[in-house]
Formats: C-alpha cells, sequence, structure tokens
C-alpha cells in the first residue's frame, strides 16, 4: 500500500509557512505500515495541482490533498479532484446547511462564498467537518483514491485518524485498529538506546508488528515509539502493555513518563504525591527552568517560585552562597539551600554552569552543576522551609551551542531532580 | 526564470526531519524574484530521484536538489544526476585532496567510502565546500540546470547564496547583487501593517525592485523585508537604505531593529547605553523574560537577575508587594520596584497575569499587567539601588491559548519597556 501526499499552497513554495502537514502524515503512515515514497507541494494553480494529481496516482494507490478547501477564490483542490475524477461538483445539500448553522449559531453573517464549501465532486464522499467548516472529501479515481483534507493541523489530524486511516487500512487489508505509545526518556543517547534494545528491535523485525522508532526530540528527550496494530482495540493495548514493558525493563532508569508525559508534568506529579513545594535557583539557565515548570497548568500547587541569580552577587546576596568561584557544585547546593528559604519551599532546585561563548572560572563550555535541597530524611519528612534540609549534587558536561546547552541543562536538571525524588 | 525544488531523503518522508531547506529556499527565491512552483520530496531512491528530477526539469529551467551528497551507500544524489545528465561520474582530484588533507587536519582516519563525496559527474562543475566535506555541484543539461547541495541548512545556505543564486541570476540576465533588510516589529498586527503600508507596497508593485514581504514570526515580532537587486553593492544598498527609511517613516512606533536584532538585544543596549542594569520580576511567565535576556550572549554586564514570584507569597514576602489580589497594575508596580531592591538593579520590569486556562481574581484570561521600575528623573541619573524609584505600568489583553499568551506576554513587557527607555 503506497500512499503519497500533494500539499496546496502558494504560501508554502514562498516559504511564508513551513509544510509540516506532510511530514506528521508522512509519520503517521510509516507507523501504519504505509509506504509514502513521494510528496509534493504546489500552489494555487489548478492545471498544475491536476498534473500532481495524477502523476502522483500514477505510481500510488493513494494520495492525500492537503490545504485548499476554504471558502477563497484561490481555494481550488475541490475543483481540480473534480477534474482528475472527470466529473463536475454539486452542491451537498447537508454540509451547506451545517456552514449555515454555524455561522447562524454565532450570530454572524455568512458571507455567500463559504457555500463554496458544501461543493462535492460528484461521486465523493464527505468527511464531516467537527472543528473547522470545510469538510474533507474521499474521491474515488478508479480503483485508486484521493483524500481531500484541510491544511489547518488540527483539523487535519483528526480527520486523518477519524476516517482517512481508517479507510486505508480497509482497503490495504490490514487490521483495522491501530494506535502508539511513546516512552519518553533521557539521559542515552538515540544510538546508546539503538544498542541496549537492538536484539528486541531484531525481534520486531522479525514479527512486524507492533513497530518501534525513535525521535529524538531536543529538549523533550528521545521519545520510542511503539505503533501497534490488532482486530480490535482490545488486542492492540495489549500489544502495546507488553512490549512498552519490555522496552523500559532493558533502559528502566531513562524512561521518565509515556505518552503526553513531559519531564516537567512527572516531576510536579511526583513532588505534589509527596506533599513537597519547589523553588528554583538558576544561573546558567537565567530562568528557563522555573518557566518550563509554571508552563504546566496546575502548576501552582507546587511550585512556589525562583530566583535568577545571574550576576554573581545575587548568588551571594540573595541566595547566602559563599564569595567566590560560581561555577562549582558548592556554589550549586549553596543556591539550592538559599532558594528554598527565600520563596519558602520545601525542595530547591539548582544551576550553575557554563553556555559559552567562553569559558568561566576555568570551567569549560558545557559544564553545568546541579543541585537539589531537601528535606533531611528524605521527602515526605517535612514540608516547610523551617525544617533540616540536605543538598544533593552533580556535575555534568553538555554539547552543543550556547541555546542548545541551556536546553539541555534544564532537562537534565529536572531529571536529577525526577530521579532523587523516585528513590526508594 | 523558474526554480524548482528536490529534497532527498527517506527521513524526510518518515517525517523523522520536517524538510525546512525547501521552504528557506523558496523564501530566498521568492525574494530574488524567481519563480518555484513545485517542491518534491523523495527518498534515497535511484529510479525516484531520477523521474522527479526528469519530471521537474520538464516544466522549470532549473532545480536545486538537497541532500544525498554523504559518503555511505544511501548517498545516491550524484549517480541519479549522472543519469538524468546520460553521463558517468569520475574523480575529482582536487576535491579528493580537499577530503584527506581535512581528516588528515584533524588526526582522524579517513574511511575510504569519503572519497565517494570527490565523485563529479563529467561535465557538471563543483561548488567547493566550505564547511562540510560535500562539495555542491552545478550540472548542465542542455540550456538547462541542476544544482546539488548538502542537505545541512547551514551548508546549503552558504552554497546557495554564494554560488547557487548568482548563477540563477546569471542565468536570468537579472542584475546579479542582490540583498536584503529586514525591519523587525511589534506592536501592529499584519493585517494592520498591510494596511497602513498599502501605499508604499503599490508604489513598489510599479516599481518591482525592491521587493517587500511581511513575515510573522510568532514572539519575535512580524519581520518586514525588503529584497532589492542591482547593478553593484553600492548601488543595492543605497536602494535598501532609502526604502527601508520610508517603512519606518510610517510606522515608527513598531520598528525596533533591524535585520540580526532582536527585542532583548536591543532592549540591553539601550540599558547598557544609558548605564543602567536590569532586575526582572515575573509571575505569569514565570521566568521567559529573564531567560530570553540571559539568552543574549554579555548580558550580564546589564542583567543582574530576578525573581519568579509565582505564589503570591513569594510576591509579598520576597518583593514586598502588598497584600490583596495579585492581577493588578499596583501588584506589577510594585514587583517592579521590590525587585530592583532584591537584585541590586537600577531598573526593575514586572509582570503578572492570567495565562488560563481559567481566570483568576477576576481578571479574564489574556490579561497582561507590565510595569517599569526606573529611577526617578529619567534614565541616566542613577544607577544604584538606592536612588528613588518612579514606576510606569500599562495592561494589555493578549491572544492565544496559555502558551501563546506566555510567549507574546514576554515580548510585550520588553517592547515596553523598550518604549520608555527611548523617550526624549
Amino acid at each position: 500500500m503506497r500512499c503519497d501526499v500533494v500539499a496546496v499552497g502558494t504560501e508554502l513554495l514562498l516559504g511564508q509557512i513551513v509544510d509540516t502537514n506532510s511530514s506528521w502524515l508522512g509519520e503517521q503512515l510509516a507507523a501504519a505500515g504505509i509506504d509514502s515514497c513521494l510528496q509534493v507541494k504546489v500552489g494555487d494553480n489548478q492545471a498544475r495541482i491536476v498534473a500532481a494529481l495524477q502523476s502522483v496516482l500514477r505510481d500510488a494507490d493513494a494520495v492525500i490533498v492537503c490545504g485548499g478547501l476554504g471558502p477563497t477564490h484561490d481555494d481550488i483542490t475541490r475543483e481540480s479532484i473534480a477534474e482528475v475524477m472527470g466529473t463536475t461538483l454539486e452542491m451537498h445539500d447537508v454540509i451547506a446547511d451545517r456552514i449555515a448553522h454555524m455561522f447562524a449559531s454565532r450570530n454572524r453573517k455568512m458571507a455567500e462564498n463559504n457555500l463554496r464549501q458544501a461543493m462535492v465532486p460528484r461521486g465523493a464522499s464527505v468527511i464531516e467537518q467537527k472543528r473547522g467548516t470545510a469538510p474533507g472529501l474521499i474521491c474515488p479515481v478508479g480503483d485508486k483514491v484521493i483524500y481531500a483534507v484541510p491544511g489547518v493541523p488540527y483539523e487535519l489530524h483528526e480527520m486523518f485518524e477519524r476516517a482517512i486511516l481508517p479507510d486505508l487500512l480497509a482497503r490495504s487489508g490490514e487490521p483495522r485498529k491501530i494506535a502508539s505509545r511513546v516512552l519518553r526518556t533521557w539521559g542515552e543517547s538515540e544510538s546508546g538506546l539503538n544498542e541496549r534494545l537492538q536484539p528486541l528491535i531484531d525481534e520486531l523485525d522479525r514479527v512486524g508488528n507492533p513497530t518501534l522508532a525513535f525521535l529524538a526530540s531536543g529538549w523533550e528527550g528521545i521519545k520510542v515509539r511503539l505503533t501497534a496494530r490488532g482486530a480490535d482495540d482490545a488486542s492492540v493495548k495489549s500489544l502495546l502493555d507488553s512490549w512498552a514493558e519490555r522496552v523500559r525493563a532493558i533502559v528502566p532508569e531513562v524512561v521518565f513518563g509515556y505518552d503526553t508525559d513531559t519531564m516537567e508534568s512527572v516531576v510536579l506529579d511526583l513532588l505534589r504525591a509527596q506533599g513537597l513545594t519547589i523553588g528554583v535557583a538558576e544561573s546558567v539557565t537565567g530562568g528557563l527552568v522555573a518557566g518550563r515548570l509554571t508552563a504546566t497548568p496546575g502548576s501552582s500547587d507546587v511550585m512556589r517560585g525562583g530566583v535568577v541569580a545571574y550576576a554573581s552577587d545575587v548568588k551571594f546576596d540573595v541566595l547566602g552562597v559563599p564569595r567566590g568561584p560560581v561555577i562549582s557544585e558548592d556554589t550549586a547546593r549553596a543556591m539550592a539551600v538559599g532558594v528554598c528559604k527565600t520563596v519558602g519551599s520545601s525542595v530547591g532546585l539548582a544551576l550553575t554552569g557554563v553556555a559559552g561563548p567562553a569559558e568561566q572560572d576555568g570551567a569549560k563550555v558545557g559544564t553545568l552543576c546541579i543541585a537539589v535541597a531537601m528535606p533531611a530524611g528524605g521527602p515526605g519528612t517535612s514540608s516547610g522551609s523551617s525544617g533540616q534540609l540536605v543538598a544533593s549534587s552533580t556535575t555534568v558536561m553538555l554539547p552543543g551551542d550556547r541555546k542548545t546547552m541551556r536546553e539541555l541543562a534544564v532537562i537534565s536538571a529536572l531529571n536529577y531532580l525526577r530521579q532523587l525524588l523516585q528513590r526508594p
């Protein structure tokens, strides 16, 4: 089964928008075991859209066309598909009513051209719109098929998962249920993960289901994605459960979560479960750790705040760090203890290091000292700022330019805290 | 003149990497007045690469192939181009020597397959490599041309600007010098900018040189890019100087910088020039403003640090904000004054607001209160923390989800500070 992609829009060719839709579709199709061999960007020009569709359909079994389904005169995907099908457009009354009703319910006057979105090539079936105004289309061309979806990513994603992927799987004779599970990891390189998981990957290659893919995601870590197919939801879930557990068992220390978990959501959940609050003291990252923790809605019950101690004097005067060179674990530990007192948190996380471009205090670019201050006796023994604190620390060397080093510092520090919070 | 793009790499089709190269090239080509009508992604498969090149060359005058020039067995762009040209590959001794020398100079053993990168289709000329090991290629096909460049973005950008664009312009008979200037703006929507600049845009449409484009860039603001062509550098510069000034004169209050300027670099430069230091007090943005200021190398002479006052108690206890509801300009002003005292800065910038998902203290999602504390008597009158401070404040409503609102809050606050620092 081969399904290619045609992305429509002059703005894509002009580089005003990067075409992430075809990348996303390629990823989804690959996970489902469907080949995508050619992905094309073409402008809002009917002759070129038609030529691209005809050319792609010569070799592929199916093609997904993204974009050009809106109400304006340069939205000509519908007309182009009708030309490829050798037919004409007709008004789809149900869709037209739905569009008119949507405007009425919002007390907005509907411009007449919105009804263009209710025009459907004869012989095509409709993918109902759930979010936008434009429906998707399933358009048979001989024994092949053109799917048309809006270019708005969240509309496209929803229609692909609800209607296109099931239709593709039915056409390919594959089992019709498909689902993925992502293991979120940090602390091992992609090649390192690959090496440790190689025997399991070899086994998966033999059985063919689920598939496994690595997705390097910057300061989000490396994602290991399992995608399983099966006759029903229960069998798919069972496959994912057992293989995810097998992956985790091989690299247990680097798996910090699953699917929509993030490093910060995991850390916040651990703190919350142990009745702890957190304060952050940052030098090299200058506020990025606090910025990331507070990106999570609902973090305010755990996250008290922090001190950005960029100038050394702020470390000394606000956080009570003893004067001296500031790139050291001693400094980081003093910062971690200091921030607990300043913001009244039970746990303190501190970072000091060198992002470059130049060395500092004799420490190389990439040096990161991380410290965590916690109630003595371990988590849960004290949640006030008055209790006795013990500080742990570590030093890591991070690669990359200033921006990369700072981003990797954020996830490294949160991961260090996670490991301490998960210690028995 | 029409130049299409073929991006080579199975990883692009699998969605493991988003193809930003063709978007970048499309943007550059459009700025130079060259059409790009079709952009194709194809995998590491010689038959498909050859078919894509032949298909594109039927309609276009030129094609840029990105990627597949590396040393490994799946790097087959060279072989594919030779097939399209109807010729064979030969070893280019100068390139081979250069590659061997590069490895020797780094004391690294060169695997034999690296010399694959010195193979060149007969009749092609070479674009010398400056950064990586693979050279680019200029390959005539009848009166048309295939350019091949590595897929690594910074290698591609450098070769495009140095060799491909001049060659394209020479072929098109256009003046050979081209350059751009970007006006960085914040505070006016894209449609608002468009409306205010419409008479000037109409005039540019008539004269055709320079061209003007808007590039919406999230929390970097909206960029207005002028691209001019001319016979020599001096005439291009003169065109850009005069038109950039005409644009600025129409929307003077929103232009904060040019080209590589960023809002944070402009603010840091203004502070530095006035002998001021800064501290940041953040609630809703949780450290993102400080994180952005410290992203700039060399910010440490101006940026003292900050307080992330996420919990209300931190606002009261650390920053001395009077107890009460915390989403107000009063609170923001107290935070701005407080952070000057806490971190010993002469200027304080403070943000409090509601990023959602829910309302807070009766303030709607999107509300942002910004305050700046400065030495009384204006900038330059006092740079210590002991001087008298005066605080200014404003409230803005920002759109978007939690992430967008927080990002727009960062640039809105920095822009407010910029405007105060630039006041006569």
